[in-house]
């Protein structure tokens, strides 16, 4: 068999230099990923395209085709971005199914409505286009999110030209763009980092070398003071030392993560080696020190910030949806340029527990903030929360996150493999088809509910040919067999690579033992000594007190080896795995026996005297409780929920 | 002898109504105390009035007798509170001592401007006076201060009255509070408490029981959702739920610990016991589930918000300054209100720790938020800490804190004792001069560096007498002799009440032992799992890396026995303490040998076997390090601080 021209479906990052090279012929067939783009076409874009339609998003544009506009309707300068996400969204909606009809009648709209409204001279954002605006545009570089606007834009815009073959929004965003080009050939930046990812797509999908350039220079023009803000100082905007002097990732996530990704955008088309060490060195430092078991990052609601190294406290975490989205784009770049395994576990992590939290099971409510814990009388950031809403919210005064879901939800299929020369490498487990130049796949697999992934080889390459198989770092034993024949593979640097003539029928199964784990934490990771956190696969666990009828989850106390030995039968991967019905849909949870602390001492901070032993005896009766997925949390309403469970022996 | 015409000095709280009365004829001699009014007087208020007239508070006024005003300067409509505070602060300074030239000179200028400048109906306030102003008076009543405005006007008017027998100020501030009572009568309150107290004084300095009515009134309207504001809701103002239907203290800090204070004062005029009930079941279980162990009160940065229960990270304590003194209030009112000694436990541990850490050793510099840990690499909140600049800083843009300690540290004679019928209670010991009508008291001490307090009675009452001295919650084994005999008295309630004949020269000596303590704390208190606060008398203490040159604070682990055992000679109170000079004066200083823990894992979250036990070898090599006082930390440059460190056997 010769190899077959494949349609380019992809979106995202189409890019040739890496270490490996995007698919574009992906798509998800079933499970949980499947599960979630249905629910995105079903439940999230009607809600959201009602939701923008509500909140003002689309007459902010059509006013300003009426004589006496109305006012400019909410209070940020970057609302079109949330058109502009939904509309990436869309392009892979109607790319699948182009009749969609509230979706197609949707994206007419708007894009009609862009072509109209966008300036002469290519300029186009509605708040500074309004008469009445008291900031004229590019006055405000750090506030005014103009060139985050335009970034949003491009990415709609490439998504639609790649997905759909229309071209009318490319038109539009290549217009600004060029603006853009002009106008910051000699300085300036944006306070709010994205452009730089969009410039860089641009440039791969029309291959005019200034959005590349502009890109770069705006990676390096950061760090110099430029950006100057009343509230927000310089690393709020990653603006006070040069980037390729960060120490750390630093300042609003969101912005570091997003600008990380850009950068990693244009080392992967320019090559600069030194962008790329900037990167690894600020990736493994954040792994090592900055991120949340979940994935999520940014641990200060104040500035929407990532705080000090260890600073990880599970009550207070930040971890906006947009900054595990950001994350997801850094770390699928970083994979892109280096063929790394270790930054698609993170992928994964952030895909599963601090991505998939930010949605209700029905997927009409947002969370902004995910945080680890729940305690029993939360209240959260004034007004955030008002006594009896639900704990995720229809939409948001700036509603950043739920178009963020609606377009990455709808792109996960570009996430899931890549290929070398020789080889195709599969990365994320999911039911799905693959189809390279060389060879088509079919995956079927329950994960992440259970570790047995198989690949059934439809369409063979004519010679010797390479597949590479993630095995994640919490794998321990990961087994192949071909044709149900045992293969004497190990996993390398997080992949196992079966290198062999293919034949159609051919079928290779992947185990990835899933037992239940215990995870402890770093000694300076305070906030969270003397627990464990549960985890399954990729998944991260929690306890509702929903769950634990006999005990305030704040009171038990889960002994590790107690985990392993008393998980629920069935949960072991070689077994089929529990996966009950919930309130929220199919899920494998976890039923731990648990013992309830003692009765807690009256007081806050009680003396030690010293002659008594600090270790206490410890109750021998066992409560029951079950851990639900943490993604799944919070739709049965508020009560306490923690992801770290006290354990018996602490640790120091 | 008979009862002498004692003159009236104090200045805060005048009140007969309480279980106990105020003293005002007490006057700090030396010590600890001393030393910072005596800093106050030699530094912070020379600096405070230099940082005042440079920031434009003083011009803000003058400005508006020109024909055409410069503009206003500063961001916030409440900038004329920072002279008021500092002025009340002064009319303490030149009651003492009239001829102090500069702090005359001020207040002559301020006072003289405040009359001129004062609207023809009453109203004062230079932000919205501004003929510029954007906003009208009384119109943003959730952002405007104008009654915390008034409210600071009234309480340096009635100091100045009472301590200076000066009444310009208190006509001007009289004018403006019978304009609000006129403006309130039927509807309103203001967004920030604070006017409450001031009112309840203005009522006992005058008689007129409009300014009561109109406090209590105040403290009633709230919880209605009168105050709106872009940003903040309803809990941020108290305004979510009615007071006396609160169930915890919450919303911003300052705001809920003012009211408090407020309700307080009204209780103590008006009686209402329901009031009494609330402030005692908010207070009980504020200081069960929501203070620090320094006596801070509130935990968030965003918002600078109260959290929920339990919610006390060591390294995102916000803890401001101005909360610790508005604890302070609450608590004194609280103490007059029932004569409970442990309202004075807590008030004394903010003064020590929480207030006190507020102000560098030097008296210009300053903390706004006091957090009990600084992590190696910390960065605060863009902008408020730029790289270099020492930790505490000289001034602020919203600079609420600064002239608050010097009011507060100004007025603290007013809070070492009280009296009731045939008793005097001494609350704090310092060295002293009490007088009352009845008798005349001499205090010697080294306290808090030292348990032992002498008391030397100078005149003696006619008849039987009681002297009650309180005994704190952290003192056991406190002992009391009266010249030099033993008594057989045991505290009760937090008081040992010596009831006599005195005679002139009598001599009392209390014996509070002062061990070195370790402080756990409640198993709710996710943060601080795992580790001890160490504390001696009234003091916290803390390590700072300056004084751990073996082992980075991160990596100590104290063994509660070796705290005990392994204390420094002369720590007990029955030697002479260490009082070493250090860097930043004399302190009694710990030293601990602690154990460095082995060098962390690599990872941030690892995956423990089951069969490990989480249990590791302890090092048995001790390090030494020496613990301060939390209070004089951070005045050696800005390095790591733990206030809560590692213990080798963490509880649950």
């Amino acid at each position: 068999m010769t190899s077959k021209q494949v349609k380019p479906r992809f979106g995202a990052v189409r890019t040739a230099s890496g270490a490996v090279r995007p698919l574009s012929g992906v798509r998800i067939t079933g499970g949980l990923l499947h599960h979630w783009q249905r629910r995105n076409s079903l439940a999230t874009i009607p809600h959201t395209i009602g939701q923008l339609r509500a909140a003002g998003n689309v007459t902010n544009l059509s006013r300003l085709l009426d004589q006496d506009p109305a006012p400019y309707r909410g209070r940020y300068p970057f609302l079109d971005t949330d058109l502009y996400k939904t509309l990436e969204g869309l392009a892979y909606e109607l790319g699948d199914d182009p009749a969609q009809k509230p979706a197609r009648e949707f994206f007419e709209e708007v894009v009609g409505l862009l072509e109209r409204v966008q300036a002469e001279d290519g300029y186009l954002n509605s708040y500074f286009q309004d008469p009445a605006a008291t900031k004229r545009p590019w006055e405000d570089p750090a506030w005014g999110h103009e060139l985050y606007t335009l970034g949003h834009l491009v990415q709609a815009a490439v998504a639609a030209g790649r997905r759909m073959g229309d071209d009318r929004l490319l038109r539009v965003a290549r217009r600004f763009a060029d603006l853009v080009v002009r106008t910051f050939a000699a300085d300036g930046v944006c306070g709010h980092p994205e452009v730089e990812m969009a410039l860089v797509e641009l440039y791969r999908e029309t291959g005019e070398r200034a959005y590349l350039d502009l890109a770069a220079t705006f990676v390096d023009r950061r760090g110099t003071g430029r950006l100057r803000h009343s509230i927000f100082a310089g690393d709020y905007f990653q603006d006070h030392v040069p980037f390729r002097e960060l120490e750390s990732v630093t300042g609003h996530a969101v912005r570091m993560a997003y600008l990380a990704a850009g950068a990693a955008d244009v080392f992967l088309e320019n090559g600069d080696r030194s962008l790329l060490e900037t990167l690894e060195r600020l990736w493994d430092d954040m792994v090592a020190t900055k991120l949340y078991i979940t994935g999520g990052l940014g641990s200060r609601h104040a500035d929407e910030a990532i705080g000090d190294r260890y600073e990880l406290p599970p009550e207070r975490a930040y971890n906006e949806t947009c900054a595990a989205i950001a994350l997801m784009q850094w770390a699928w770049r970083m994979f892109l340029a280096t063929g790394g395994a270790p930054y698609l576990d993170v992928f994964e992590r952030v895909l599963y527990n601090a991505y998939a939290v930010g949605l209700s099971a029905d997927g009409t409510a947002f969370f902004y903030d995910n945080p680890l814990q729940r305690r029993p009388d939360h209240r959260q950031r004034s007004g955030a929360e008002p006594d009896g809403e639900p704990l995720r919210r229809a939409w948001f005064g700036c509603a950043c996150c739920p178009p963020n879901i609606v377009r990455w939800t709808a792109q996960l299929a570009d996430y899931v493999a890549a290929e070398r020369d020789g080889a195709v490498l599969v990365g994320l487990y999911t039911p799905a088809t693959i189809e390279t130049a060389e060879l088509d796949l079919a995956m079927e697999t329950s994960y992440p509910w259970d570790g047995e992934v198989r690949l059934t080889i439809e369409r063979a390459p004519d010679g010797p040919y390479g597949l590479a198989l993630r095995v994640p770092g919490w794998a321990r034993g990961a087994t192949v067999t071909v044709n149900g024949e045992r293969q004497d593979v190990t996993a390398a640097a997080g992949w196992i690579t079966l290198e062999r003539r293919w034949t159609a029928g051919d079928t290779v199964v992947l185990i990835l033992p899933m037992p239940v784990r215990a995870h402890g934490s770093h000694p300076y990771l305070d906030a969270t000594r003397g627990t464990v956190s549960l985890a399954r696969g990729p998944l991260v666990y929690c306890v509702e007190q929903q769950d634990s009828p006999a005990a305030a989850v704040d009171d038990l106390l889960v002994a590790v080896p107690d985990i392993a030995v008393a998980r629920t039968g069935g949960l072991d991967t070689r077994q089929a795995p529990e996966a009950v019905r919930t309130a929220f849909g199919e899920a494998v949870v976890l039923h731990v026996e648990a013992a309830a602390a003692p009765p807690p001492p009256a007081e806050l901070y009680p003396s030690i005297p010293p002659e008594q032993p600090l270790e206490e005896a410890l109750p021998e009766a066992r409560v029951a409780t079950t851990f639900v997925p943490y993604f799944l949390w919070g739709n049965r309403g508020p009560e306490a929920m923690r992801v770290w469970v006290r354990t018996m022996t602490p640790r120091n």
